[in-house]
């Protein structure tokens, strides 16, 4: 049989919809400044679609590092992977700066972050040991997972009972093996907006011998007294073994991160596939990282008006009666029932009548029978974007219960 | 057992010679412009470490264009997945100009390279198929066979009676599950600069029911009349079915692209994990590719350049009695027998008494037994350059056959 034609035969879960879907729903540009205010098919609309939190990505100071750090050095300075002819001493201010802020001894900077988790699990693992991890985790700790070749076990999503019963069965098994586990997690969970129940995580370390990996890519910056993360925000940062985040939600970059402490962090950087078989993150990314970190350090009112946002928006739909899961974040998720033509017709309507573009999500990001618009709230949306939002949902949401929606997918 | 204690028991093959490498052979800091002189540890050396085969990292037009974009856009933009939020016409613009530059109807730009293969593999088979590949394969190759649920089989490197072996084996055992067979191979092996051997391999296609897929690293731009690749080099590029290349060797950057028939590449946009689940690649990197594809389009006389240093380096070695192995291609091994406390004192005089600076590859890159140097020729090397490099080379090598190094991993 010929590869080409079996893979054709079907085109998987978001390719069946490309025919309606592509340049509208799925790849749609957005165009102009990194700002609420965007252009969509040549007409501006109120954007909730970007993890841009703090609003950095288009901070003057932020621009101008950027610019000046690719006007000194270009894009491709360093070369090569980083234990070869890749590392600056940019490179290690970064890792030293990273390390302090999230309250860990050591950092390792990665060239970007999906590929970061991955080879960061594949490391610290062999097949002695057993892999605990949360059911709805991201699929850059799914795929690391996959690469594991020994055992792992799935729990509930933040369910603690299922996670005790997974470490029961894993501390059997690697009573056998001589190996150990390694329990993986998310600080924020990117679909639902909810937190990884890291307390009740860390306190089972007083009953079961594990490290804890905690993937917090939405919550580095938001979440936190100082923005620290997740494990800032719920008192157990110590009982983060193993902390990741990207770059590529508030630093409003490219490239990543993982802290730990030092012994591991050495181990990490002479050992990870992606890091010693892969170009290094350039220079201007690094640069532009440190500006990024200063001001998540210095600007404080940066994550207080992202908040100030986040709280409106949140109690605002709630108020109005939208079912927004159990979001803890500024992930803000509205949860639909009904078909996905009904999702199509009413993102359609708006964006193109109420100019509102937000993301629609479907499966496999999220489960089959659940349709849902996320928003994104930012530190650099205001209250009157919050109230044109909130109406504009009510219009449509009321259109939907009237079953004034088409039941086919639209194509525009 | 505590997952961190058995995991620093053994520091892992690059890590157990920290003690002594680190900042030096490993994690070295190359200072300066990207070209053939920067500086190391204070001191000028000439450098043949970095994979700027066309001497694209600061050209003047390259850098140019870098800073311009990143000044225009910043390094934020575009955000998100380029599914969800991270398409522009720029990236589409790019990945038409890739696709017409290696011969192919269509391609996609990835994120990064080796997540991309890794993805690439991982979206092209199911447990069905069966994946037969070469020995020698990039580490990103075998992480994404890693990832595979269903048969892989290697064959011995650039060895076609054995590869044909495989395929019998393979083509047996899909006629069994109803799968196809996925044959995975580089244009040039970055370690010892050989080609596959694709002429051969496409020539398989005649007896077995295949489809082969192509990392060329290292031929993009340096390979074939138009510099469109090994592909292009050996006659046979229409039948590759799958071209990868990254942009971080002739390139000078990050990023990277598969190019494909029209309907495979669509079927790789809507399921490829690394790129539905990660950031789109950042404007300034695509704007810098442009330009850095038009001077390979435009300006022939880059990789003529390469070509005289390349074969002024190689036929130099080669006439001094150097075993550079087997390379057809710029990547320019010297093969040395020894221990490697022989190679590290080598390169230690060569970096320090003779301003040297070219990388030393260990083990697990190279087998155990093997110490190489390897030399990266680019179009900004002179003759000059050449000349005196192997000047240093016999005198170190003379050097090593009247056993005058240490016998004892060097501490610097």
């Amino acid at each position: 049989m010929d590869l080409f034609e079996k893979l054709l035969a079907n085109r998987g879960p978001l390719g069946s919809h490309s025919h309606y879907a592509d340049g509208y729903f799925a790849f749609p540009k957005l165009e102009g400044e990194i700002s609420p205010r965007m252009v969509f098919r040549g007409k501006e609309v109120l954007t909730w679609s970007l993890n841009n939190y703090l609003g950095l990505a288009n901070h003057p100071e932020v621009r101008k590092a950027d610019a000046d750090a690719a006007a000194d050095w270009g894009m491709a300075t360093p070369m090569g992977a980083r234990i070869m002819s890749g590392n600056t001493t940019y490179h290690e201010k970064l890792e030293k700066e990273l390390a302090d802020f999230v309250q860990k001894p050591a950092s390792l900077l990665l060239n970007f972050g999906y590929q970061g988790v991955v080879s960061i699990i594949d490391t610290l693992v062999d097949r002695r040991d057993v892999i605990v991890y949360d059911a709805e985790s991201h699929a850059c700790i799914i795929d690391g997972v996959r690469l594991h070749q020994g055992k792992r076990f799935v729990y509930q999503h933040n369910d603690i009972e299922s996670l005790d019963k997974q470490l029961q069965r894993a501390t059997r098994l690697v009573g056998e093996t001589g190996g150990a586990i390694l329990v993986i997690t998310e600080g924020v969970f990117g679909m639902s907006g909810n937190l990884g129940k890291l307390r009740e995580v860390v306190a089972l370390k007083e009953k079961y011998e594990f490290r804890l990996m905690v993937d917090d890519a939405h919550g580095f910056g938001t979440m936190g007294t100082t923005g620290a993360g997740t494990g800032e925000h719920l008192e157990i940062q110590n009982g983060i073994d193993v902390y990741f985040s990207t770059f590529a939600k508030s630093m409003a970059s490219i490239g990543a991160f993982v802290a730990a402490e030092a012994q591991v962090v050495e181990y990490l950087r002479y050992n990870m596939r992606s890091q010693i078989f892969a170009k290094s993150l350039p220079m201007p990314l690094v640069i532009g990282a440190l500006k990024r970190l200063e001001l998540l350090r210095t600007q404080p009112e940066l994550k207080a008006n992202l908040w100030k946002v986040v709280n409106a928006l949140q109690s605002g739909l709630r108020e109005k009666g939208f079912n927004i899961g159990t979001t803890e974040s500024p992930v803000t998720p509205v949860l639909l029932n009904g078909q996905i033509s009904d999702a199509t017709s009413l993102t359609l309507d708006l964006r193109e009548n109420y100019s509102i573009f937000c993301s629609i999500v479907v499966y496999p990001v999220v489960p089959k029978d659940v349709i849902m618009l996320r928003l994104i709230p930012t530190a650099v949306h205001t209250l009157d974007d919050v109230a044109e939002t909130i109406a504009a949902f009510e219009a449509v949401s009321s259109k939907l219960d009237k079953g004034l929606y088409t039941k086919t997918p639209v194509a525009v």
